[in-house]
């Protein structure tokens, strides 16, 4: 919240109306689905309707809070058309067109000035509490990931073990998945956002499982691509290109390395062993309340990592037709170096 | 389609930009994450980005489909700057102010006309093959609230029981839940928004279950109040109002019949009985590819509900620090009267 504030100081706002729900979470402790918020250099006013009187009493910190009868976003609008701040923030990456015309009718007079990513460039740096909540998100995605394989036999179907996954996860505290549990056998495995389907276990092909959960509002990612049988010489060596991939993006990773310099690095690998060309997404992402968030591991992004920083390193090879491998931890960005987050070991695993 | 063709011509448009995920996919047949459409009174084109390649050609029905690099929402923009129509509407309830300004950027000397709910309001009335396909996501919600009764036990977690029925959700082919399971024990049942969390189940208590699944890309929703134990009077007199409530509201669903009138019918009776005050939430809202979607069932809603409407009907009673009930169909409007969807049994349960 000081931060938000020094920011205000410095783009000349009087106050910024926070309607975008991870980022009003993020300043208030709030866990409920619908919240606005008011912050000023010297206040900060939580605004929600009635379903959550009790809840926002006793999560929002930081902030003094108001229960209205309709919408926590209208009540935030009303209170800023009495007040006297008069050049007013809002958050122009998420708020949509018909908003802000009703911003605008409501706040006559007022000077409305778009404001893009302001709190999302705060969250790139966790603090160490909230490394730890990440941290304990990632140890239960791996725990349910661990707990499926034994489950990956011949003539299992994708969708049922996406199922297993998420039941674990959900046993476990988790809120629900972060994102589609993706489960792809064989030469969907090449598809980079299959979705868990009706297909099969056969021997002799790939299994990739790309997973992730919400446990107390952080998000967990995680890839890992195995073998039903024993891989041919073919599969081994996309994987180990991939794995090597992987590793070295990872071992690029320090407080000041650019973020296309980690792509850089994934790409290097692949590029070498003839693979480039089916590497066809970017290197990674920013992990924490959403499960994709600033900064973007990708080719040409200047960006410096700073310590804090949490993001996916995530290579992979899809080969239309015939299949995929993608390897994917989650990473915390240190002074001088990294913390691994993901305890899944990641040699090839032949089932 | 034809019909967005005939609102474009009535509302003297050129072109549609569509890049609501929902709308795209209800006008293009396509299930995947990202995509947009450019629709001209004689053309349809989808847009998607390579990850989407195979898929779309699959998915995608009457619309040519062309694949791009980056996002499809700016190939969609970059056709339309190439392209003579100069009127085109974009969909300004659901597109941000920021992505607003890159269509004025990449758009300089076209009208750009902001529309709000043009599909929308089309997608209120379902058709008899998405009526069948919401009918089969209301059977497994309703499979799986079933086979989780047995393990309504005292002792067991709320958020063991959420885990239970979203794992059957998902076993039985669901996609995922269309909204986070509400599993709510005792004084929590009188927080109609509450989380499923570490709280244990108690005897002589209310059990409240608000679920929902996504199927072949259409939502279900249905809550089901249970007691575990012999229902005190008290307990069965506000079980009974919220049922007369709710059959009474469902028995005034009909086409013509005003929104506001269903939830004047439910509020009456709890009015009658002493209950009204705690009623504090609309009666119910429509539900398709959107688990809260247009029409709004509440109260001075002067809509005429067509037939072919899906909408739930979902009254309740809280009463702060001992507990709520709230039962909930989803009920399909008919010419003269209605079809309930929702099998499960609404008699008052004591486990």
């Amino acid at each position: 919240m000081e931060k938000v504030r020094a920011n205000l100081v410095e783009g000349k706002l009087d106050a910024l109306l926070v309607s975008h729900l991870p980022n009003v979470q993020y300043l208030s402790g709030f866990s409920g689905s619908a919240g606005a918020l008011y912050v000023t250099p010297r206040e900060a006013i939580f605004f929600t309707d009635s379903r959550y009187d009790l809840q926002s009493h006793e999560e929002v910190k930081d902030c003094s809070v108001r229960v209205s009868r309709g919408d926590g976003f209208t009540a935030a609008i009303k209170l800023a058309a009495r007040r006297r701040e008069s050049r007013i923030g809002f958050e122009a990456a998420t708020l949509s067109v018909q908003a802000v015309k009703r911003l605008k009718e409501l706040l006559p007079g007022k000077k409305l000035i778009p404001s893009i990513n302001l709190i999302e460039n705060l969250r790139i740096t966790k603090d160490p509490f909230e490394i730890d909540q990440i941290r304990e998100a990632v140890k239960l995605g791996s725990r349910a990931y661990e707990e499926s394989l034994p489950l990956l036999r011949p003539g299992v179907m994708e969708m049922e073990i996406a199922a297993e996954i998420e039941y674990r996860m959900r046993r476990y505290g988790g809120e629900k998945p972060s994102f589609e549990t993706i489960v792809a056998f064989g030469e969907r495995a090449a598809l980079p956002h299959a979705k868990a389907g009706n297909r099969r276990l056969r021997p002799n092909e790939f299994i990739l499982l790309d997973l992730g959960v919400i446990l107390n509002g952080y998000c967990s990612d995680m890839t890992r691509t195995l073998f039903l049988g024993k891989a041919p010489r073919k599969a081994a060596e996309i994987y180990r290109a991939v794995l090597e991939s992987q590793q070295e993006a990872e071992d690029a990773v320090r407080s000041g390395a650019s973020c296309g310099s980690i792509d850089a690095a994934a790409r290097r690998v692949l590029n070498r062993r003839g693979y480039g060309k089916y590497f066809t997404h970017s290197t990674g992402h920013g992990v924490g309340r959403e499960i994709h968030e600033p900064p973007r591991i990708g080719a040409r992004q200047k960006m410096l990592l700073p310590a804090g920083a949490v993001i996916t390193v995530e290579p992979g090879v899809y080969i239309p037709g015939y299949g995929g491998v993608r390897i994917e931890d989650m990473v915390v960005v240190q002074d001088g170096g990294r913390e691994v987050l993901t305890p899944s070991p990641k040699e090839l695993m032949e089932l």
